[in-house]
């Protein structure tokens, strides 16, 4: 089955037992509206990729992590939107939760899409209990404090940014869970795994900030220029566009070179350069005049 | 060890896990001020009185179980005091959480608290994977949708309730989750424990509806009068202060009734009769004048 359908269809049965019984309907929608239709599905995509490299053994608990993470990521796009937060009106082309439910029934879809992450998992976890075990707690260090993404949003309440640490939980953290999970899921170590999971988001941070840059709101599904408008810390503005790319191209480098030796090494490696050539704006590439 | 040092400690070291190395440190100490003091520590209470009924053969899991639902319970109050939903200035006697660190800071910190939930209860897993499993399933079941805390708050965005999920979600949910977690943790079946945790937590509401119309704001150390405020149901409005004592009375003698059969059944009836008159305030028993 293509990487896509599982994952699609491992969202849409977690989502299917959260909405059972009798359960408040408009809540029941909102965690539809939040999941589906789903970006790129970047995060379940790398994990799965990385399960299938080691092996792939329990398909179904690999499924459930990659549901699982992609809930998490569906639910810090909900919290984030809020008004509190970046108070966005769109997300992936359409109003943002809390604008067409409400900001009650946001906060609350957030936080019944994290609870359902880490129950996906506990359901799967029949076979091999201390596998889902593991992967609960590598989902949950890369969620929560101190090293989550619930961290990384927290340095922004801070007078002193600690950059690094800033960018390691806020974008990278649950990259470095796609990995790890990955490969906990196919019943190997976690730790070779995390350097790939860590360049990825560095890269996948660079390529946000360049797009965040350079590409139009319509194009985004979601509104432009943040970065700026936030007085956010960001590649472009410290590197300039080429500096920036040329240093996404580095990073994404060492993220390859860092893939652990397994059967699957190389349809992994060419499937991190093939999702990374898209998220950068083709402009970004473009020559500049007069250089 | 007495229960009260038993979960004291287990909620320390849980924050402690969350606070570590390079954390932002507001949102740490947010976590801190979330949850200690804290109140009654009623939930947490129960869980390791059905553990010790139950034999209590894992204490080091039972306490994580008890952490976990406190600070899943923590979670809960910090959310549902933001301004979109209770808009409370106070709890436990000081500032609310979004009062004294901001609104974004207290998304966060209940998001964070939710997450450290599940981690404690997988980092207590070692011994008893399966019975790990189990708690994270339970305590997923009773916070989530469609029947845990979340969707009973989601309720309240609904345009017709159904009062008894509402209300079995919104109260009773984590305190069946302090019963059947407890006897999950011993090793016990969960089942024959649902009843008592529901029971208890419907006389729980209605002590709490009846403290909410009959004490004072710095009685309960959080505003008074929210329910007719915010036209809540609730069974002092349906039943009159005496009706509301009387069906208290009721509903606690069915409680302490379905205890299933087990080594500390006498103690835990003891317990939850000392623990449930505490609940009551005074003046709903005292003699209506003319009566």
């Amino acid at each position: 089955m293509p990487l896509t359908q599982r994952i699609e269809t491992a969202i849409q049965r977690a989502i299917a037992t959260g909405q059972a019984g009798l359960a408040p309907t408009r809540l029941a929608a909102a965690l539809d509206y939040a999941t589906a239709p789903g970006g790129a599905r970047i995060r379940p995509t790398i994990l799965l990729s990385v399960a299938r490299a080691c092996g792939d053994d329990a398909p179904p608990l690999a499924d459930a992590a990659a549901a699982a993470l992609e809930l998490i990521h569906c639910a810090s796009l909900v919290h984030d939107d809020l008004p509190c937060f970046d108070d966005a009106d769109t997300r992936r082309g359409k109003p943002s939760v809390h604008r067409a439910y409400s900001e009650p029934l946001a906060v609350l879809a957030g936080d019944s899409l994290i609870v359902m992450g880490f129950q996906t998992l506990a359901r799967a976890a029949a076979q091999h209990p201390a596998r889902a075990v593991a992967l609960i707690d590598s989902l949950a260090t890369r969620t929560g404090m101190p090293d989550g993404i619930c961290a990384g949003q927290g340095w922004e309440s801070e007078e002193t940014i600690d950059l690094a640490a800033y960018h390691r939980s806020k974008t990278g953290a649950l990259f470095i869970a796609a990995t790890t999970m990955g490969a906990i899921a196919a019943g190997q170590e976690a730790e070779p795994w995390e350097e790939l999971g860590d360049r990825i988001g560095e890269a996948f941070q660079v390529a946000d900030d360049l797009r965040d840059a350079l590409c139009s709101a319509s194009d985004l599904g979601k509104p432009a220029g943040q970065d700026d408008l936030h007085g956010r810390p960001n590649a472009v503005a410290a590197l300039g566009v080429r500096g920036a790319v040329a240093r996404f191209d580095d990073v994404l480098g060492g993220a390859i070179a860092s893939i652990p030796a397994c059967p699957g090494e190389a349809a992994l490696a060419g499937m991190v350069r093939a999702y990374a050539d898209r998220l950068v704006p083709a402009v970004a590439r473009q020559p500049v005049p007069g250089e």
